[in-house]
């Protein structure tokens, strides 16, 4: 019996960030399923290995996976095994990698970021232009990588038409593609079709794929769908601090998800309940949607001091203080009853202001 | 129900390494216990909160705990709060820092490590002098911190008085002390004491606190015994690719191990294997105990003949292909049975050759 | 008698770069007088020492003046020096530091630029507050120095008030700020005002002071005007591979240069030079000059055809391809009949699209 | 006329190092020669293009020459060129890269450093066995990379056999090889041959050519031997801020230098007036000669108390406190007179003692 004590309300599920959320009671019992007895560490056992006819499954006969802790480490270890020492990565402003990631990019790769402004999140194919020049010009790091996120940080869907737009544009300047996925199934969940239609299919390189973000307890893969794209991948991986040594259970993880159809279960529900979220408040006076709901992500506009007082009742974020836009997010495990509640309670903070 | 699926005989326990173990029983029932509804993220959490008192009670009432991923990001992130740019790191050039870790210390933090000789892992305090010089010469990166390992690589532990030594002396130098605790709980138990008295209470200023290789899924914690021995920290976390978004997950576990005595229990059992391991084999003709037995490491030197069947029967590693020391390593989870079944298997590859 | 050759007419001066332009007569009569016997490496010379009485004559009792090789190197040291390795750094995208330094800052330092949009080249003070903020915040490097430039890469100068201004506000967040003075001189010159009081006096903390645009053979000085606002920056000089083993001649042609009034006098002409080109092309139908010219550059935009013509004549530099900008720069030995024949051809070329 | 002021003793040549002693008049005259007129910046001078073909007839029709600002500068970038971010170089602890460049190599590129003893400075092609290894193990970083120095740092030789050898082995584990030829030209003299019979024609990949120390101003260049051995060189002398402006002045030193035998004048001089020394102090009691003086260098030990005498009367390094090993360098403008004055000043403390 454990020493250890719960300590929190498991009844509760709120709308600060699809982080907060628990995991899926599958992918706590993979884990149990992968426990006991002794498997070789640092990827050589058996459920990594299965992992990879996994990740085929689903990205064609190309993929390889590679586990990885999280998020910023399997863009960066991603990026650093496209790039060489003095290369340059073309991402939106608002991308996660430039402004969540802590500088990581910079700091442990040395790599610059071109940065695009991009509308709702979205980088077009003619905006790579104004960074994709100047490759023999030694005073200016090599641009080499596009990196797009799907689902964006705002919440938006790239169409696979989009997504082969750029792919097309970029490898017309010899330059790769890597996506970071950390929310991938939300927007496979919305285009209704599989990951391999948006990813390999249109051309992108290498994804990072998320598990974090929809129901696992931690962990996310590197998944190289072209393998001419990455270089030192396996080295790069441990030398910054990305390689679990018990590998088997992050992988058996993605197996509870990706085996059958966890991932879209719990990624098409998160995305209902942010519809569902942006239905109930769309007509509240004084609130405003500020993009368009294509994941798992509300992004609002309302007065400051409805703002200050909803976030007294349920913890979420200010997203730009600004102009006052606020980002709900749900996640696999948010109740139609606590959309219900937290739709009337902002209602309420709108009628109080 | 999980689309996972067993994949492994879980009545196995084999003698490669202590990271090829499983996760305790207690740590995945914690783990349940901390899952359901929402927990802010990245450390926002109450069992990060409540870790705090958990490891003040074992480490001193100047103890704050930062949960990392792995080993290798406990000591690089450790290592950076307790260095300038222009820093350089002492340790033995047996440590797993040096070794181990893919120069992950020098490529991530670009740290320079002055490496010491150190006979069965340890370190002396008078060793230190030949690369304690220089802070003022600006041709040599400044020697401002040492690392040490308890229990170390080599299967040994220090006494209480040799970190002493080594502290006052790195100190008397205006050096800090880090301690790579990967296998901490294994030095507590051998020495029989509780871990402040071989670090707080001796000056040890930092401590990679390790839970993976004692029974836990994953995680480690970096403790922090002197404030004014670190800077930026949190960020140095963060663009390390080291902070769990879900970190309730991480500090659950290390409260199963810590709230009460299952660290010991884990790592004594350890240890006591490896002990009845060393009895079985030590009057074997044709071996030699190489180190002595002092956490949960048997270091054997025995014909190479004998190694290559044996290996064919249980995966162990070769520690040095030129003496032909090999290394047996024993967990939580290693039987009684499994110990005496090994050693009459090495008695029955020493006698074949 | 040298085995060298002269291989170039030493009659031409051209308009593509103050970087092509020859050394001045003085400073190699300069290095000269620094020659014959020994003196000590590294900075422990005579020249080096005098060189601070030399700087402070010029930034105030408080400077302290540290010789490096190139201008990127100064930039870089000096950042370094002011940052820690989770910090960030404000600057203009057109910065010489965010455009021409192949990623310097970011590969040797980690360190992650902010950029601001500036209108010829200059940043506002208030333009630093969307970037000055979260210094608490783990996820985002934490913004530590506004780095601007003096005369900018567009030709243009701030006044002393815009310098103090940005000061202030840097200041008030706790923001330390960094001149890139590659051009310093030309701006003292424009300004008709000492270094001092567009640095030292208004709150600048540290100088990238340049020489070799303006008549040396290399070199450039960092000077700490706020001697709390660096840490280890000998050590960081070394280790950037800035460190000059015969700095004697380093310092030797600052002495030439700035212990009289030569600095001045080479700036002076090549911002008349400038002057008197944008006189002399202002009224050629089809000409616009792009920026106001308050230093030693004049940018244009006319016709490409016109460009191209002109480039068969004389190198420069298209500075904007999209719309049609060049960049033509003047020297301290640009004469003035090389600038009316350069203005004659230009209009020629532009009479013949 | 320059305002600089002439400040030290320029008939004064001391033994701390060559680092300390002054330009050729030869050198100086043929920076003026390149003097006058604008050259195009950045290595797009004729001077520069030149030097392909000096570098050309004395390493042969493959080699390609890179001038840098400094030693450190040609180590550090050379040794990047060679390697991937994950890759690691092996090389003499007593090494420059490893004890005197503060790092830089860990620094700026990240790279491990693998070091070996090494009796006078020399490693031997046999003793490269123990760090070749772990190719394909991704805890360890990858050896690519054997660096050796020539002449060493304690003024000793290979022999071209020697190099033959080490370079044999290295290729055979597909390591490549790097030079440090800081003083390369006093190798050369001592060993009575041409640059190409220890370098191209025995298998070195890369050599940093250095001037500095055999009469130059300022400069090194790295030579490539072997185009296949490098990747990004340009772009990471520029990002490693080892890019001159003005490189016109940089090259034309190294063609005064190497077009006559200006090299080997200088060279033979300073290796002939360090035999000198030996020759005058090898029989004073006390004084034990330490290594073979194949060089500039002569290593002693002597009597505490003589040393600390002896510096109050000219400036020398202690190599070795504990035994009393001193070192006293010559250079190319060191006099026979003062050669014979040093040596009976020797005489004269070893007989107060």
């Amino acid at each position: 019996m454990t020493d250890a004590i719960c300590r929190h309300d498991q009844g509760f599920h709120g709308f600060a960030s699809d982080n907060c959320a628990s995991v899926h009671p599958d992918v706590l019992a993979a884990i149990a399923l992968a426990n006991g007895g002794h498997q070789d560490s640092y990827g050589d056992d058996v459920y990594t290995a299965h992992l990879q006819q996994v990740f085929r499954r689903h990205f064609g006969n190309e993929a390889r996976a590679f586990p990885v802790f999280n998020g910023t480490g399997a863009n960066v270890v991603s990026l650093q095994s496209m790039t060489d020492r003095w290369d340059a990565v073309i991402c939106a402003v608002s991308s996660h990698l430039n402004t969540d990631e802590c500088a990581a990019a910079e700091k442990v790769a040395g790599i610059k970021l071109l940065t695009l402004e991009a509308p709702d999140g979205k980088i077009t194919a003619e905006s790579l232009d104004v960074h994709a020049w100047g490759w023999d010009n030694q005073h200016r790091a090599s641009p080499r990588v596009v990196s797009i996120t799907q689902s964006t940080e705002l919440g938006t869907c790239y169409t696979p038409d989009e997504i082969a737009h750029i792919c097309e544009r970029a490898h017309g300047y010899a330059m790769k593609v890597h996506l970071d996925g950390a929310r991938l199934a939300n927007a496979a969940a919305t285009l209704g079709v599989g990951f391999k239609a948006f990813t390999t299919d249109v051309g992108v390189d290498v994804v990072s794929f998320g598990g974090t973000k929809n129901g696992l307890l931690f962990g996310e893969v590197i998944v190289v769908l072209n393998p001419d794209a990455v270089r030192g991948l396996l080295h790069l991986r441990k030398a910054s601090m990305q390689l679990a040594s018990k590998m088997r259970f992050v992988s058996v993880q993605f197996e509870a998800l990706l085996a059958g159809d966890l991932w879209l279960q719990n990624a098409a529900h998160a995305n209902a309940m942010a519809r569902r979220l942006e239905e109930r408040v769309r007509g509240f006076p004084g609130v405003v949607i500020a993009r368009p709901v294509q994941a798992n992500a509300v992004f609002a506009r309302l007065p400051t001091e409805a703002t200050r007082r909803l976030q007294g009742r349920s913890h979420f974020y200010v997203w730009d203080e600004a102009t006052g836009e606020v980002r709900w997010m749900t996640a696999f495990d948010t109740t139609e009853g606590e959309v219900d509640d937290f739709a009337a309670a902002i209602g309420e903070e709108l009628r109080s202001v």
